[in-house]
């Protein structure tokens, strides 16, 4: 096997996302205790409890390529973690606090859609066929948290935050 | 004006985002340069095009805000841009190497959708009804060219990655 073929690829971009998933699971506590209202700290929550799903399905697709579960350092997501953190901090005790939290969350969202949407394509170039069915679940679950959270700022938090 | 409602929140992520679209304009010359694939160059040639329009609108808005066009520094597209600059380095060469490079075009693409879906929602929500139209038009032709790069991917680029 070249270094640099598919499969090479493959397996860095899946290194790249079990980092990214391990960081946005360190920050999930955070959000969901700055999330008042009710209906944004339980999509958090629902969204906490699905990042450990979404690492362990990692696991088992390293497993199936023979590889032991490893992150590497994804620039990506610790940059735009620590955009979200500095909005949290600027915007803290503001009416649009919340309105800056679920966009935050929705950025990370998109990059994790961007992720698995790759990985998906790649693992059905490869003829991984487990693995691509493992990202799809994945990837329909962060396409559905966005489009809760995008529901959630427009018909809650939105009109509370003028 | 409160510093730290809707309004505030909308002007701080134009400013984030009128940042990002000019790192993007940066770093478009390079992946266009290292496109081979014909269709693929195309639509980063596109691409780059679109981003400078991207820009004129967000000046646009800057006016119809009575403000400065000014940008701030966007730490989410700066750690994902560096991501994208390293995989084209560490594939350079590579039969995968077009692949990586549409991955890394596709997370910009997400980070600019996720931006522009969250600073229409809240235009919207001010009643500012020019700028929403102006944002929906940026959105649209990111969301476009995430669909077109995935289609060059799996119909031209995955398959000669193997």
């Amino acid at each position: 096997m070249s270094e640099k073929n598919l499969e090479a690829l493959f397996l860095h971009n899946l290194k790249d996302i079990y980092f990214a998933e391990q960081q946005i699971a360190k920050a999930m506590p955070a959000m969901i205790k700055a999330a008042e209202a009710a209906e944004l700290r339980s999509a958090f929550e629902t969204h906490s409890r699905e990042t450990q799903e979404q690492i362990k399905r990692l696991e088992q697709i390293f497993e199936i390529l023979g590889e032991k579960p490893q992150g590497v350092p994804c620039e990506g997501i610790l940059g735009i973690i620590k955009e979200g953190q500095g909005m949290m901090q600027d915007f803290a005790e503001g009416e649009a606090f919340e309105a800056g939290l679920i966009a935050a969350a929705q950025a990370i969202e998109h990059y994790e859609i961007a992720r698995y949407g790759t990985l998906r394509a790649w693992a059905r170039q490869l003829g991984l066929t487990e693995a691509a069915e493992l990202l799809e679940l994945s990837l329909d679950e962060e396409t559905d948290t966005d489009e809760i959270l995008s529901e959630i700022a427009e018909d809650a938090i939105n009109p509370e935050a003028v």
